[in-house]
């Protein structure tokens, strides 16, 4: 096995250093108006007539001379000859004399011979002269032209971003092109064997997956202000790892590689960059991300992303999107950063810059709080259940409690969840929180449930059974029909736990930190009271019992797969996927508030949607709603 | 003239109730992953499948049984037997028996028999056997199957806006089409016979301009996320209106009407919807925006917004926006808004909820400073020269200096300038100012140049001649030749200022704040004094000396329409427009920074860049670096 040792690794600032000296830059290009918003003007633009292009009208009313009504009020108006009327959009026909008026609408053409207006509200007419009651200056209620932007000025400036009021200003220029920096081309690459795109069919039993990285990324490059384009996986040897790379280098400013975890994949891409390119840097003293590669290819850009679908986010987050967004012309979006407290004391000493996963959470005092996620690097799910990264000094052995720290949004789209549950794992929770906006629930199962609210970073907790959390109030609660979950028809005929025990069945058991294991336990130590027997000679004969799965679903679709004769699990989860189920009894799931949490908008919310949602619950096999 | 009069006006309140009332939300549609980025989910996503979908290796090194290596360490490492390899994206075909192992790949598939995998860095191989320095335990560095995302739990809820990490999510999960909300389809329907789309030629002696609401409602609506639909323009009359209104009401959630400012336009629309549709609401309490209409037409939702563009904007914004937020399912962007304190006292007494344009700029110790902008409501720039709208309760007299107000935004895009600079209207400086970022500068005149600055408002002012600011630096300057403007070749052949006093000649002077206008003051006084007259007397003899213009190509552009024959003016501009040019003399045009702010980034940035900018300034005729 040839293996790629990072001995040298380059410094953070040196990888920036790296990246910044590639020229990602497009050409600039011309767009229609209408297709502008968000792009960058690349040259500035002058005025190039004057706005409004002639005298106008301000107010519906009529053209005056202004020297006509010298002395007039409301006590004594001054009687003027109605010659005509001038309407928007349409060339004055007329000339208003000493002595005469002119019907005007607001926006027309001011006539000749015309210096002012006066506001209909200030007069009187019968058709043929106009009673004027207001004395008015030269100039009054007219907008003379180039008074909002006169030709020659100065409009807007390169690198400016168009947002609709830029829209707006170019329109009343009447530009309907304009020139504006061109979006960077950027590449995907993946790499790995073992990868499919979504959508296609998956080989499980051959060790393949979804590749995760190549859609996040187009997303993150496509929100940075980048243009991505998917390269098909064309194998991991040399060649053709080198013939798609040359490919995407010739259509790209910038080209990525992401996807594989198997260093012999990353190791292809490393010797084709090394001996058709140029290697500027290879291996970054960070944690997640080590592996980055950085140089150029045939002209464009190159830049090696590590596998991992968070440590790749990150990476594409802290050194890349910065230099797509340079060349794109774009300054980082303001919401791309959160501030907050730790939560709880995270200890750190690896001697590297550390990007530490991070969820946010508001507590109940409206502070912002942020708690480290560490599921591992290769978890997908790290990338929703944190909504960041907080960098850490190589030379910080530990963030303390209450430290302030920044989080670095995984995107400046990314919002922190408006409630923050963890525990028991329910498919009536499932659907409850379809209710809520913006909830975070982790079903780490009743145990992890309670442990979490009482570290203070969850707002709920979701408990199954008699365990009850401290310094909590309950929210509500249901009950749940629990017991074996059989094939269809039930073909070993089995008729509860004792089965289990006195027959020969392969068993799927939940994790001990599942509540409804614990429900499971009680109810095998009362068999075990029954029999007169210890709790451990029953559990040592169910084979399988020490085999636990994560999720509320899981020990049934084991069965379903054939791995297994029979599966703890819910009445409501047999029904879903159509299998047998043998009730073994009903236990209660209870939501509890942290006491500090409960004035929060979205806790008091779960609690109303919990009383209202009666239909919600009983909806499922075997559910009760208290 | 037939004129609405909004006689009850509605309280803000109730128009935010009315448009509530409408119904604007699109069907629900299916979309690729690859295109989802910023779109809403319609539906709970559940994992239909575990992830991985397999017992995966997490690093490369060896599959073994744990219990082989019991007991081993660096000193006393234990000898297996190797049997095979296992690559990513392979299916095994081998079993790891007793006192054996495989080599295994990082995300490979755990061969059967295997329950643990070394790490490759804790063993040693020759080949054939492999010495293994460490103990494992069941499941060491095995991602189990599930044990990421476990079939049957619930991956993403309703509402939740896709950004690139739950695009990775839903691309671990294999899904490569997500059921989102439709985005609410919005027609912009434009009034007023004079309004002309960008692009197409403008008729200015007709009073044509160009049509601002079309383009800026399209794209706020796009920011908000709606589809916008633009209607072209079939005439103000009842049957024209009538017409196009009922075909965008076929096809669109939501209809606006948008564009002109004269009544006449806005009462058909009003009569139309009053006779063939439904109105709920017609004219609001609010400045600027009294003339809102809401109502229905055709199933399909009507509103009516204001003819000017900072109304029709502020009134999208305001009461538009949020519906078709909520209708997409999207929140309010986090930075919609922006707090800051009062610059200065701003009176107001009229009894309406106010919506008063507002710039938003630095001071010196990064305090955000929030200033009035008011041009008069017709005007465009203020578009540009305020960032958002502070709302001001009708019984509020007046804003004080100081006081914390909220801004919102025009665009949750937009960006505060980082330097705002105000005084004489100069070409060099406009070239100079494509060098900072996101600059903002009034080319008012040196005069309200230096008012501003002493206001406390401005970071810096410009200002030619003599005249200097107090409590100011100079960051820098430069010479400019000034004169008066003719046709090319000069075909009256004028030889100076004596020419404009002694002959019968037009002239278009700048504005009383320009800068110019006091140095073209100060020669006549010069040639006063020669003749031994009163200044006045040659002024008077001056035809046109009170015909003032803004900027500082306007009196040319006069000179070039044939509107007179001479016009006050640079070299430069003669120059650029390709006309005659008679030197009066030089000014100095100078650069001073508020001693308050010169410590502000952009404010060194402007003195840096004039002091590089020699080859900027010289490259216009008549001008010096200094």
């Amino acid at each position: 096995m040839r293996r790629k040792e990072f001995r040298d690794l380059a410094d953070p600032d040196e990888a920036h250093e790296a990246i910044a000296s590639l020229d990602l830059r497009a050409d600039d290009e011309t767009v229609p108006l209408r297709e502008a918003r968000g792009r960058v003007l690349s040259e500035r633009i002058d005025a190039a007539l004057d706005v409004p292009g002639f005298d106008r009208a301000s107010v519906d009313g009529y053209a005056v001379k202004a020297a006509d009504t010298f002395g007039a009020d409301e006590a004594d108006p001054v009687e003027l000859e109605l010659v005509g009327e001038v309407h928007a959009g349409a060339e004055p026909d007329l000339e208003v004399g000493d002595g005469e008026c002119a019907e005007i609408s607001t926006g027309a053409v001011l006539p000749p011979g015309a210096d002012a207006v006066v506001m209909v509200e200030r007069t009187d007419t019968d058709g043929e002269t106009v009673l004027v009651r207001t004395s008015l200056a030269p100039g009054d209620r007219v907008m003379f032209a180039g008074a909002d932007v006169a030709a020659g000025e100065r409009a807007l400036g390169p690198g400016t971003v168009l947002t609709p009021r830029e829209i707006g200003l170019l329109s009343a220029l009447g530009v309907d092109e304009v020139p504006v920096r061109g979006k960077p081309t950027v590449g995907i690459i993946s790499t790995g064997d073992e990868l499919v795109r979504p959508g296609e069919p998956l080989n499980s039993d051959s060790g393949e997956i979804y590749d995760v990285n190549s859609y996040t990324t187009a997303t993150a490059i496509e929100e940075a202000g980048g243009e991505a384009r998917l390269y098909p996986h064309a194998g991991d040897d040399y060649e053709a790892m080198e013939s798609v790379l040359r490919e995407a280098a010739s259509e790209c400013d910038l080209v990525l590689s992401s996807g594989s975890t198997s260093a012999s994949a990353v190791d292809v891409i490393y010797r084709v960059i090394e001996e058709t390119g140029e290697l500027l840097l290879h291996g970054v003293a960070v944690k997640p991300g080590k592996p980055m590669l950085v140089g150029r290819l045939d002209g464009s850009a190159y830049i090696g992303l590590p596998g991992y679908p968070v440590s790749a986010l990150t990476i594409f987050r802290t050194f890349v999107a910065p230099a797509v967004r340079r060349a794109a012309g774009l300054p980082e979006p303001r919401t791309a950063t959160i501030s907050g407290e730790m939560a709880v004391r995270e200890r750190y000493s690896e001697g590297r810059l550390r990007y530490m996963p991070a969820g946010v959470i508001e507590d109940g005092d409206g502070n912002t709080l942020v708690y480290p996620v560490d599921k591992g690097s290769g978890a997908t799910t790290s990338l929703v259940e944190a909504d960041g990264v907080v960098a850490v000094d190589p030379d910080m052995e530990y963030l303390d409690s209450g430290e302030k720290v920044e989080v670095q949004l995984f995107s400046a789209d990314v919002r922190p969840p408006s409630l923050f549950g963890a525990g028991e794992d329910d498919p009536a929770l499932s659907r409850l929180l379809d209710r809520i906006e913006r909830p975070r629930y982790l079903g780490v199962g009743s145990r992890q449930g309670i442990r979490r609210l009482r570290d203070g970073v969850t707002d709920v907790a979701v408990v199954s059974g008699d365990a009850e959390p401290d310094d909590a109030t309950e929210l509500g609660g249901w009950t749940r029909e629990w017991g074996l979950v059989v094939p269809a028809g039930n073909p070993d005929d089995i008729d509860g736990l004792t089965d289990l025990v006195d027959r020969e069945l392969w068993f799927v058991n939940r994790t001990t930190d599942s509540g409804l294991r614990s429900t499971l336990g009680d109810a095998i130590a009362d068999l075990a009271d029954e029999r007169g027997v210890d709790r451990h000679n029953l559990v040592s004969a169910i084979d399988g019992f020490e085999f636990s799965v994560r999720a509320h679903e899981s020990p049934a679709r084991k069965v379903l797969a054939g791995k297994a004769d029979v599966g703890l699990g819910l009445a409501a989860t047999a029904d879903a996927l159509g299998m047998g189920f043998v009730p073994c009894g009903t236990e209660t799931v209870r939501v509890y508030g942290s006491d500090d949490r409960l004035e929060k908008p979205e806790v008091e919310r779960l609690a109303a949607v919990i009383d209202d949602g009666a239909s919600v619950i009983e909806s499922l096999s075997g559910y009760d709603s208290q």
